[in-house]
């Protein structure tokens, strides 16, 4: 049982490393392919980041962490980008101010590219060339670098959907791939006994600090839902009067319903009394069928009470996942965005299509200490005011996730692919 | 094991609970008497309620749960009273919002007082003369209502002390009572063994719903510090540059420092290079050997990292405390303010003082399910964004507290009476 | 021809000047003795200031430019309250927050008394013990304190009318006398002739620093309305949409009726389709006589706009109105209120009752200089951004207005006793 | 004497209007060559629009005003685009909020471009092809846009030079040209009899409906410096506490230099003691002879108020300016920028180089009356908390300014080229 996973992974085959590193690069940018330099360089709130900011942070997480101290004769492409591309890493020095991201026009997409590919060729460099005990000091680093930029993938599709939202334009980012719209499959109860179990990550193979250490929680016995809530679900909320009744909400929730006015979830409009949904291809029919998703914690919350249900806490959650494949509506689908469940009443969509709020808190495990460094400031640091979700979602990239994995967001959050599982106890 | 524990209790004798009525309610006024009418109809901050709002509202709370549904012939004292003193329960209707409570000049202190005297006496009848049905139902609300009044005192205290605190006159609420300025008791480390164990209450005798159910949950070994923080460690920590290190902090907690520009504890003066603090008996020179108080959730988690330690979880507290005898420096003492740890190393402080941090966030129990009606408002709505805090401060009513008690506040706030206590993994 | 009009009144009477010093003195404290501690204490929002901080201030205003410099041996009553009760005299020192006046419960009204009776005792001694030379240079300065005092007095009755508006009790400040809710008299158009005329102060008698020099204007010939504009045909216009149509409107006036949702003056209110308005008599029926009150000047310029008219200049109006009687609805006869015009259909109305906006920019006249010390901050340093309004109130002391007097507010404000007349070139 | 002076003009040649059509639409163009797309979608405060939206809304002007009511058989180029490019014309319809048009990737600049050639075409269509009758009617409207699109052209200068500044890299727009960097010339006093004069728009030729109607004014004698304050005159102020001294402040700039922490002028930036200035061509030397740009109101009064001097009003200065040739340092120069004065004493800098803020609030002249239409809402509307300033400054087109041209700005703006020229009374 260990705090730093990263130690413990061991160094791989560099030529492996190459190849990966190339690979996962590369898909980054071809997120960007078919976006303008205009639409690279808005910042619609201030929780989104322009797509060419993430383009040159991730960059310059791997000049930061791995070139600069550790490839001998490395000169930083540009003096100013440890300032502008800096997120939060307090140790490492100062920093643009986050909702200003989206004043900056220069550095341009072109020379941003210019960016990535000088700190690519280093980094090649650096992989192939180092001694072995260099390697094998940095390969966990690269390996945290990869994972980052994979979380960095799926941030630059959830702000460019934001983005092109509030343009009345409503462009897509993607044509629409063909979407049957059948019924979903039947809701079912699972029923799972509970007791003294273990939970979290046991240090074999790659993790965040976060995800750790392994440890034992009792858990009473308990059911989780066949599959997520659907789209068809959560509207007969609202037409019992889900956003007008306060005894379903959570005070805070309650309070951001009234302040942000919301009448449904985010993306979803209505005109002339019909609904449709925002989505990556443009604005689309509702789709009753489909799993409900960009509902904050709050709507998640007060949905589970309108149903005298409740979120699973995230132990259940993992406890339960443990055995499913892991497999579902990733990114690689190319839909970028959750599909109707097709089972048959057994545990699915535990994987993929949107994260699943749980009711739990995002608070260290046991033991949990942070990576050392500056990457320790990675994910524990953000341990207060937010709630763990699970599983994954229509655009995360398939090898980035684990039974194990927490993701986490302010419970107000509805940018992110948010959605929900009911559970209850027995 | 039940979520409802406002019928568990059974009814109590009659005359006991005239006279437990009587003492609760004029120990409110009491609080209030040495106070101008301009003190009491002052809002310092959205947080805060004038002290005669308090008046109000908790003879408003009996006059809506008790007198109006209970008590044959019953007309309010006033029509407008319902719409002005209701402070949160949205199921009775609509009210003043919060944050203007200090704009009402009317009623002054001399109608409420009548108020009082008019619900007291309504009261009364309804206890003596309610057939015994009625006195079984009610029983439980009128306890609860008496429990909400000793809340309300303590708010009386924490909220005349912000509102003096920003008066450049810096007035006392009462004179100094004296105070040994000796050296705290040396701090150790008391071990316990954890394993499976059950917190929570258990349903007999008063307790809130969100106390309970009882039930089990897993503790890995810990240790606890044997008394509360010093305000001379806390000093030591803000020698060390502690609102100046970000590492220090979480993100959330190191932003607060920053927008806010803390410097120190709230109530901590320096002038001419000299601390002071201001209590409820003035400003008063600092006390190295007095537990820190009015410090955040951010500050404790901060100061605690700064240890290379950690706050205890609520369970961990809890399992630890339900042998101590429930006895400390409470509001009857009457010094208003945390006094020096003055044990020999075994567990002390752990009930009055200063309320302490945990590390965990206010989140339902398994099984909880809040109050029916609208007391079911009362705590089960805020279960979120806020964390919990343990064992009673000096400001609080001794009969008020139990082991199973949880207070919550949101991790930025200061102005409650809270401090903290070490804890560690074995 | 001066800009410092103090130094040319001439010492008057000492005798007198003891009178008329105790005789404004008492008619401020008149105004406060109907309230209760609460209702002085109350600060509604940042323009308004509670009342008992207006009886200290205009007492601190005493102590400060009179006491303290020119009588031999008088000590200060308070050291803090230079702090407390300074209100923008920058040269003076540092000062109490404006936004934060209604958080100071103490000093407490009762104290404040004191401190007023206090300074009353030390100003008769000043007057009637200061050597000759002395007091030649200090009566201006008592005149100026008076002139001072009883700005306040109508800013106590304009801040407590603001208090018990949002006070949903709608406390009354004093019973209401008798109005006839007769017609108004017909309106006229008055015609003058301009030319280049002169207007302002010429130095003989008091008057603030504002009115001078006196100096040449050219006016175009103009006609004024023989009476103010009536709430019935301001209601005329709400029905044509007044409040809904952007092309009546400034840019500025359009944007504060949409961020603050004006749908009428303020103080009228809408009850089941009724119309009232709230007075320092409590709320009133809708009455179509009387003149229209609390209009923003974005307001009276869209009604005159409405009319396919205009407001006065300043020069304009000060030239009709140099003929006119100095006599109208001040506050000395109880109404505390506009009344309806009575006359016969020549010009009436052009003092009393409505501060007149006019659409002159409150800017210094030419060779305009600021009077010497501090006090010289009394007018010219908020020549920016503020419309001036002429010929008094119901609420302003009738031995205090001047045909010359130039009061100013900021365009949005609404709070003073604001309405209009309208105007038109020949 | 007319309001109306677009009917006064007379209708042009009409291959003299192709041709000035052509120019001034290719010099909007010509301005946003070197830039970026990214560079061309940034707003940088909601005062700002990105120059993509400036290309669009001017081409809007022309289709929404020329091309949709007068040439047959048009069809819109977007649909969207009258919502999303209208700027604040109430009775054209909605649109898209000012403040966001910063989040609008989309259209992209390719596209705008292809609007801007859509609308030429047409453009040329209509004023070649429509009847006499039409023609009458229609060229005092093709006069005002393209005076409305120079006028963007200016604004497209201001607003990215303000992008350009917030972002770390401080871009240059454009190489710098040489400058002599000589001392200025001389500062006289130039005297002026004044008396009864006439100023405003006579109605012959091309004016904005706000310069007239041409009126009589009363001026008593003045003088007026022969030239503009300069950068080393300004930093005198600075060092002599300029920035630190309330008695030199009116009471809202006051609050601005606090509120804002202005120790300087926009764009001046001091970097271990040395200060510079950002320029269109980036970072300059600090230049003591420069003409002092980019201050607001507040900070030209105040500089004014430390010299014992004034700024001039309106009246003063057109009529000062009324005999002095229309030539100066204007965009078709190239700098971009400010230039030392090289006179002999007489006056000089009345045109170009920076605009004069004057004492003149911005309010209608008498009989003034905005032009029927929409495009009476181009500057009556905004005659309310603004100050005229004169005589059009180093981005202004030569050949769009008049001595009777009023430019107005509030009093805190900053972004525009705006400096002073010292006044006084004889």
């Amino acid at each position: 049982m260990t705090a730093l996973p990263l130690k413990e992974i061991g160094a791989p085959d560099r030529g492996i490393c190459v190849r990966r590193f190339a690979e996962i690069r590369h898909a980054t940018e071809a997120l960007a392919a078919g976006l303008l330099p205009e639409d690279q360089a808005i910042q619609s709130m201030p929780d989104v980041s322009p797509t060419k900011w993430h383009l040159a942070h991730t960059t310059w997480f791997f000049e930061t962490f791995l070139l600069i101290p550790h490839l001998a004769g490395y000169t930083a492409f540009h003096p100013a980008f440890a300032y502008l591309f800096n997120s939060y890493y307090e140790t490492v020095g100062a920093r643009h101010p986050r909702p200003q991201r989206g004043l900056l026009s220069r550095p341009g997409t072109a020379e941003i590219a210019a960016y990535r590919r000088f700190v690519d060729d280093a980094m090649r460099n650096l992989i192939e060339g180092s001694d072995d005990a260099t390697w094998d000091g940095i390969a966990p680093l690269i390996e945290l670098g990869l994972n980052h930029e994979q979380q960095h993938q799926e941030l630059i599709l959830m702000d460019i959907k934001h983005v092109f939202s509030l343009n009345p334009l409503r462009p897509a980012y993607r044509p629409r791939t063909a979407l049957a719209t059948s019924k979903p499959s039947p809701m079912r109860w699972i029923d799972f006994e509970g007791g003294l179990v273990e939970i979290g990550h046991d240090g074999r193979g790659f993790a965040f600090d976060n995800e750790g250490p392994r440890h034992r929680v009792w858990l009473d016995p308990f059911r989780l839902a066949s599959r997520l809530v659907t789209c068809g679900e959560y509207m007969d909320f609202m037409e019992d009067g889900g956003y007008r009744r306060p005894e379903l909400w959570l005070s805070d929730g309650w309070a951001a319903v009234k302040a942000e006015a919301w009448p449904a979830p985010l993306y979803w409009e209505r005109r002339d009394g019909e609904w449709s949904v925002f989505t990556l291809s443009g604005t689309q029919p509702f789709n009753a069928a489909e799993p409900v998703c960009h509902v904050s914690y709050y709507e998640a919350d007060a949905f589970a009470r309108w149903c005298g249900k409740r979120l699973a806490t995230e132990s259940e959650w993992e406890h339960a996942a443990s055995n499913a494949a892991l497999a579902g509506n990733f990114v690689h689908r190319g839909a970028l965005h959750p599909i109707p469940a097709r089972g048959d009443g057994s545990l699915e969509q535990m994987f993929g299509d949107v994260w699943e709020w749980t009711m739990s808190a995002y608070l260290p495990y046991p033991r949990f200490r942070p990576a050392a460094g500056a990457v320790g400031e990675y994910n524990g640091k953000f341990m207060s005011g937010q709630m763990v979700l699970r599983g994954g979602a229509a655009v995360t990239p398939p090898d980035h996730i684990r039974v194990t994995y927490r993701n986490f967001f302010p419970p107000s959050a509805r940018w992110a692919f948010g959605g929900l599982r009911l559970a209850e106890y027995r």
